[in-house]
């Protein structure tokens, strides 16, 4: 598919500013502020997938968080623009395999996982991906770096 | 009432010791995480008071903050026992103020005040404080200092 | 001066996304998040007015928060994009009080005021404004609303 | 050692509150909080280990995280006590693998991994476990579960 071969060369991006609150005595972003920059990704590229994530919410799906990895490369300071790169490399029947990319004016700087499950919004326990958030997912699919 | 006079003299009392993702590159606490040290207080006089907040939460009854001051005198550190004193000093219709005054090892550090509204939890209407929540209450209640 | 009264119509303006980690159990922001969100648009009206937070530090200037109040109005929820609508209202000696006003999409949802002591950022304490900075500054401070 | 194998049994353990900030709209304590608890109980470690994280840092050694991993099972909740247990698992040249095992009330909910490096605090550069580090911090060590 031609569009899917065109999202390999080029991920889902999030931009964003590293905020003096997120930095710890090191002068450095804290490690697990690291987990928040993936969320918010995770979000944007939501909105364009799907049209937002509280879109998805009103149709009873949620997403928990099974696994998370991350490599710490080089630090993030403040005030630094941080680039975001977001693929999913796996949607299963309940799972979505992400990973991410993050850097700096072209340093690589955090490279991480997450593994998410869908659930039904009221009681949380697991419930296959619907075919609307498949398709709409999709097209952002990588089969992997 | 013997209770309350006790209680003008010796405020409710949370210790907590300051974590290092609290801290900035400052190397003290960020001013931010003054409102959750608040919080985290609250919490436990609630537990005293009423046996928990899940509790309050149960009975379809909730807090709002609608306002909240902050005076910082000096600044806490990584690994600082700190402790935590809060009074309730007004118990309205439907808003409760309170008075915090953190410490360390004697040094005034931060003086704060809030004014949290109670709410229906399901509707987050403004809804009176219930007569069980004000006599558990009362006897933390100060008149002010 | 022409420029002044400009500022006073057009307060300086961060705008954020409400980020899934700063939401709490009643689905709305966390009360001590704001003070995150002042303090961002107080790194950015500072890149505009000065070239960067970090530049002021280069100089052995820092800035420490005595003071901060809150009013919370309305609740920001997630993926609200906000606008952080920010004015010094008074450059002292060692004092800059800046005033906020948090809104979406024309409804306000917070107000608030920080004041900050500018200090040595070597020794933490108390050193004057230094006249750069006060110039670089000045087109922004309004004399209050 | 005998000492050694006592610990194999007893892994260093701290205890926690969860805090209303620290949980999400879900109403669990969102995914990033995770790592801020490993942190904590590492603080705590190194203070009966080696007298406490500052005095480490008073001789010019901090550490840096490498890489972190998180397995999420369960769910934490506003006000749970929580049981943060925590094993050193290996202690190389420069580096610190450590495990941790997040409960609540003998229900498991995040297991986990980080790695450290040690570095000097000056210079931020990769520097060898010192020798009074390493005994102090040994007796802590388990060779894995």
């Amino acid at each position: 598919m031609e569009e899917g071969l065109d999202r390999l060369a080029r991920p889902f991006i999030h931009r964003l500013r590293v905020r003096y609150a997120e930095c710890d005595m090191q002068g450095v972003v804290f490690n697990s502020h690291y987990l928040v920059y993936f969320d918010a990704a995770l979000t944007e590229l939501w909105r364009e997938a799907l049209g937002g994530y509280r879109l998805m919410l009103d149709q009873d799906i949620d997403l928990v968080v099974a696994e998370a990895h991350l490599r710490y490369k080089s630090a993030a300071r403040f005030e630094d623009e941080l680039t975001v790169e977001m693929t999913i490399t796996h949607l299963g029947e309940t799972s979505i395999v992400s990973e991410y990319s993050i850097g700096c004016d072209g340093t690589p700087l955090v490279d991480g996982m997450t593994r998410h499950v869908t659930v039904s919004r009221d009681t949380l326990k697991k419930t296959p991906i619907p075919g609307w958030m498949r398709s709409g997912l999709e097209p952002w699919v990588s089969s992997g770096r």
